[in-house]
């Protein structure tokens, strides 16, 4: 937790009786920069682990004392998803992010949002334009996702055209500003790399949730940047629920009931052969399914390695 | 604010740079006695009247800069119901009540709540047993209210009949622990006075709805004096947006628009009986709606006294 | 209800056991054209007026013999607001959409969607091109809406300078493609004028709430469309819920505290210099939220016409 | 399928235009027993299987033309927990239970819900009197559930003083509301074991979430025969969905991620000894935890039988 971002202003210190968090309180106000023009800074937060703590004895009362320690309990109800008393703390965060990312990230209903709006205020000139680095080739295997980078000469062709169309239309919504035309009309020619902000509040197990899915490789890379951004602050903030999600969520695994039944009813390891055949009998010949299992078994050296 | 309830412990003054509210700090751990055995009391908040400016700045952002105050912005806000804004403040109660109240008040489903539960602990033997002066008749026109009271016989004849259900059904609950009955069925028995306990956590919008819903004459007497504790610590916690409130919902008078049209149509003050002769037509001869269109003509003085 | 757009595919009449809507059935799959390239149809429905009636006879039990008929149970319960019977039904309509219009229309959080996604599939090549009539001037009076028009000439420009956008960010989207860059990206050069289409479900309540809000002048003009083409179809599906929703809401009219306060303790009609030095008193010197009184009572016949 | 209970009235066969289901039509209107006075039957729906689909091809546009078939289509999705198509179907039960039940229930907040009202109507005489069979031991593993049974003559006194203590508050209620006491107060003294009843209208992924929680061991036993009534008529009404959720939650198996490690790690199956010894190093000591795991290597016949 050294090497914090600047704060900025507006975060001063006083006197209150709510329970506070110290990781927390070092967040308050310092942005994590995210993308070329975007970040995430926290506004504000409600709680810390022992608030969950505090919640689960309002409703296990005497029946919680057997749990010997809030760290125990802590992770007992993350195992067991029981997780309503995660829904007691709360975070608010400001945050900045094309609009591209503004649409995934809304798609998670259960937040609190309020955003810059274009009807009433201008629109910056702040466009995303990717790095290099990540300007890839569609994968093939994942159909949402991207594979290997392209050419050089490709990846500079692609951001030489984006900024030509970013140019050329923030211009054009400038001239229409200048005609003083309806600002919500104007803004229409502008592309959906514009950045937008919002100030976005949530509770800890629906961030949790929303952390689990755009930390996922699947997740656009561009918006895992900002749930990075957001579970660096988590960890600080919350220890406890942290490292009870990445062992009982991020980290685990999970076998389906064919699958389940499939390595109950053999020895294992086997070989790579077998086990192809087997699996595919299993789950219905559904080749997809299969190879997911596989790398699953592989992954946990149950698949002999196919020597000669 | 003078004569607060003594604050249970655990309320320690430490430093955050959160923001904070002078009259919620107060109030933090302060528990409002409500009916016999119940009582509310603020466990933590986030935010205060700044926050709900600061979020509606992100969205209207230079848009804003018209409205020269901060307290002229939320009752701007208030007055057209832009409500994302007061979703952004956070108030967590400890809340203890009857279970039938408690069965209405979890119908306002945007809160977070951990409840006592009765499968883990004991109940206890704490039941509600009204007040004299709460002991009322069937109200014969609203179908679900009380009118005026019982006689004193009949008053102490309730009571004592309630007593005698709790004790008993107490007892038993306490012969079958004894028997090591699974508590999840030992409290089966005990009626809906029982007190139950939860926190229960809500935003600033959706605290609003649920006490415009249940400070209504409507709600039924038990409910409403939860309403009007939490109400108390409101006014102090958020003055600014609490008087919005007030003067844009709770006493706002509202119109249909057939009745929109008979105040347009029409000179004012009318005789009741014309007033009632029109009112009938045009509002298709119901007479529920009728009567209570008069009442509101009534009270702004544009019925005439139908003097002899 | 006659000249109903033509029907798509897939509507084939079978047998059901569950209760229809006379209105509904005729609307499923005829597409009502929205802006240039945008339509609304609806997919599917549970319930019609009676399924209101029957849920709220479950509630209210023998309570509700005395409202004689469906129709006044209906206006009964929306009339005070008791919305939960009218959650009892549901839409499902396809829409598509400029992106823009999306992002307000998201906002709305208690419906369900299904979104056609630019990581998965190929973006079209059609973006909304406004017609002349609604390029209009930014508002003065009300920061977020349109004025008068601009002149032709203008006009005219806004149309070729967006279509210039549309046209060059398109191509280049083709040349991303054509490279087998990986769809998430090639797409973030799209204007949020770019259509998008969507499945989305809601239930009435909510719907009417949507309506409320995206039927008022304040709404952008584009969203308005897509909310009056669905007001068209509900208004077929449940017609009596529709009237009392028109009656009780889209044309009720409120007044706040102070101005209740003002209407009662005076005598009316006064002249507008009276109402106007009065009401500024009453209103803390507000001097929109003035204007905004004194339009109402200029619509009620309650300001004198200022004559010489 | 054979065997359904007989329908009750209302439920005629009209024409439709929507889509319907032919294992759900079979459902409607037909209720299924639950506890002594208890039932659900389906009261109507929106969607079958193939509306699942009908929602993922419009998000995932020609992505989804690889996946061959509409049931490898649904399995994809649920197996992925790509969640949002399952939003698209809704069903509406009719509900009578215990009052204890529905406290239980209503605690799954995104259903709609029209409950019958204590306040407008009166109480039945009907309350919940368990089946000798289950009136059990509080267990002692297990917090919050049943063990091994009573003896009989306690099963028999648990009977009798529950049948008590509804025969006495019934009694005092009829007294009550002779009085005319209002009824919002008549009815406090009446048991968490009186029947209510209630509409309950939920999108089939929420329902699943709900089924997923309430079929399991850990939930009460009466509200599990409720969910077991739900879930019967689903198996029928969208079978290829309900056998995806079979697969992939309801039989799935969990790791976390230290489980996960452990797994990876050793050589498989191990004596209990060892794998106890290196479980406890693996989870901090925590019994509980340990024991959990154990129960599931065992299961997996990953420990060896500890022979002499």
């Amino acid at each position: 937790m050294t090497g914090l971002p600047r704060r900025i202003n507006g975060f001063n210190e006083i006197k209150t009786r709510r329970p506070a968090s110290r990781g927390a309180e070092r967040w308050l106000g310092c942005p994590i920069k995210v993308l070329d023009h975007g970040f995430v800074y926290l506004v504000d937060y409600m709680g810390n682990d022992d608030s969950v703590v505090q919640a689960a004895r309002v409703s296990y009362g005497e029946g919680t004392k057997k749990v010997s320690t809030n760290v125990g309990l802590i992770r007992y109800l993350r195992r067991h998803m029981h997780t309503t008393p995660f829904e007691m703390l709360e975070f608010k965060f400001h945050c900045k992010m094309p609009i591209f990312v503004a649409r995934q990230w809304v798609r998670h209903r259960t937040a609190n949002i309020n955003e810059y709006s274009g009807r009433y205020s201008e629109m910056s000139d702040e466009f995303y334009l990717p790095d290099l680095s990540v300007i890839a080739k569609q994968s093939g295997g994942n159909r949402q996702g991207r594979d290997e980078e392209l050419n050089p000469e490709q990846q500079a062709r692609v951001r030489e055209l984006l900024s030509a169309d970013y140019t050329q239309s923030y211009a054009h919504y400038r001239e229409f500003l200048d005609m003083n035309l309806a600002r919500e009309l104007a803004r229409i020619g502008l592309s959906v790399a514009n950045y937008t902000q919002w100030y976005w509040k949530i509770d800890l197990h629906n961030l949790m949730h929303f952390l689990a899915l755009r930390l996922d490789e699947h997740a656009q890379w561009e918006i895992r940047q900002y749930a990075e951004a957001m579970a660096r602050i988590l960890k600080d903030a919350v220890p406890v629920c942290w490292k009870a999600f990445e062992d009982y969520q991020l980290n685990a695994i999970r076998f389906s009931g064919p699958e389940h039944k499939m390595l109950r009813d053999n020895r294992w390891p086997m070989s790579r052969e077998d086990a192809y055949r087997m699996a595919l009998t299993v789950l219905n010949q559904n080749q997809r399914e299969t190879n997911e299992f596989l790398d699953k078994l592989y992954d946990l050296g149950f698949i002999l390695s196919s020597t000669g």
